[in-house]
């Protein structure tokens, strides 16, 4: 039982009154006839997604950041942030350079910080965020279409690579290093890239899980929603490779070890969405227009009759090979 | 430094476009020309808000509980809820009561379970609520005005004499047992109760810190909202023991243990309120229409010039003595 069977077998029922409940990156409620809340909840625990003796600011940033995260793939305006905090101590120069790097990050996105709780106990952060779209705007897991182009934000695999740095299962050079950790500790929330995508992308996902993980959660949603099995996608290497190239480097030559950074490797907190070919040049414009890198990785192919998990081939050259649905499980 | 020194020097920040941030038992935000959106967050941890062997179906009615204590003090209507969760494995007989706890509460309430994070670690609980008031009509901490009666709901002190009972230091009969343990592991949420006092009561609080502590924070809230220092208050503990003894019982024969449940012991979850004198029969007669009992239990009084804590004297008989704001602190 991994935590999505846990999730849909204990924690789902099905919404009364609220336009989108459980299953995407937030929940859409009907606040006002014009715009829909968008809200979400993350939760962060020491050992887990961060180290003990990681730098305080970078925790308060990641803590928000990922959950700005959740906002972002829905193509939301974050608003409110809100921070439930256990701490085993109420250290004065932990708690100030925390609520610093939350404090500068919620103000470079204007977003009010209007509550929470504070409680003792083992570290543990539990941010939940507000914001907004106008109603039928949202970017949803369950869009995607056979054909769709499927686009990635940035370089995958850099976070990932931070953290093999981090255990030594890599040596990276200065300015490689560098990349990978500002990556792995501060991700930056693709807000500006999200809402810019309305009305163009099909599907969105933001990459927490590892990029192959998150695509078969937008396979999966969008099968379902079209009343049968997962779709089914191809995604290229070599787009991906370019990605981290540009992003600097030199990365390992280690190749078994990349590849399951840019393909398996969460953290990353890049946008993951899919949008009709004839949209090739609006996506394609949004670098300009946000200044985000974006690479098209792949297509969206039809659904395989009885698949249980979305089937999705690795185009590497001109070899096809079939890839697990692969991706970071906290329970299993 | 205690965790409101702690939220007020380290999670504070002026919002900037929320109608009210951090300070009140829930945020409000104007999402619509009618309505405001309240929201507010509560953490339980293991071994602090809960022992370790405590009924998973308890935990889950309480972490929902004590979150629709926060919007019933605001006088809100819930509509939502979100469920952060880190857990040190996936214990399915653990999951399926606890789960069902949390969801039987939701459907009384009408609340939908809209999602939430689902992670790894110390047992770690963090609900998210969501309700709905008319714009304007949310009952705040800072309204209590000189001359205002202050009432509370049920029988304050019943979770701490259940908590005295676990810890061996009392034994209650039978029937005094399951009331106090009743309240302390399965606390109803004063919903419609905080509905009705729309309009009716000048402040409200629920009380979880403990009766004096957050009659001080009202005081405090109000003194401020007038830009004065703290108001203060008198308390009278024969409505008090009124309540109590309407309870159930009998209760311990120990003065000091019962003294301190009722004025200091938290994990009550009724709601304490203020109204003008004139509003004496209509909050009378709210008994009869939500069925829960209510206490005029002392009157608001000016401020006194300089003080940093909010004078509260407590009557007994013809006694009339200081005591001080006491209440549950996480640290210091």
């Amino acid at each position: 039982m991994d935590e999505f069977d846990l999730i849909g077998r204990y924690f789902t029922r099905p919404p009364r009154h609220t336009a989108l409940g459980v299953g995407d990156d937030a929940a859409l409620i009907d606040t006002s006839p014009g715009f829909q809340t968008v809200v979400a909840t993350d939760m962060l625990v020491e050992g887990v997604h961060f180290f003990a003796d990681a730098d305080p600011r970078g925790i308060g940033h990641k803590s928000l950041a990922v959950n700005l995260s959740d906002l972002a793939a829905m193509g939301a305006l974050p608003r409110q942030a809100l921070l439930g905090i256990a701490l085993p101590a109420a250290d004065a120069d932990w708690l100030a350079a925390f609520s610093g790097g939350f404090a500068a990050l919620a103000a470079r996105h204007d977003v009010d910080w209007v509550g929470g709780d504070t409680t003792r106990g083992p570290l543990n952060l539990c941010v939940t965020v507000l914001g907004a779209v106008p109603r039928g705007a949202a970017l949803l897991r369950s869009g995607a279409r056979p054909g769709d182009e499927i686009w990635v934000s940035g370089a995958p695999g850099l976070a990932a690579l931070g953290l093999a740095q981090m255990r030594g299962d890599c040596t990276l050079g200065g300015a490689a290093r560098a990349a990978a950790l500002k990556r792995l500790h501060t991700p930056e929330p693709r807000v500006g890239l999200g809402i810019a995508l309305r009305g163009i992308a099909s599907a969105c996902i933001d990459v927490s899980d590892g990029l192959l993980a998150d695509l078969g959660h937008v396979l999966r949603a969008s099968g379902t929603a079209a009343g049968g099995s997962p779709l089914a996608a191809e995604v290229d290497w070599a787009p991906l490779a370019a990605a981290l190239a540009a992003a600097g480097g030199p990365w390992p030559d280690d190749a078994a070890l990349l590849r399951n950074a840019v393909l398996a490797g969460g953290d990353d907190y890049e946008l993951l969405f899919t949008a009709p070919p004839p949209r090739h040049a609006a996506v394609a414009g949004l670098v300009a227009q946000t200044g985000v890198p974006l690479s098209c990785i792949g297509r969206v192919d039809h659904a395989v009759p009885d698949a249980s998990a979305p089937p999705i081939h690795l185009i590497e050259g001109d070899r096809r090979t079939p890839v697990a649905n692969l991706g970071y499980r906290h329970f299993g």
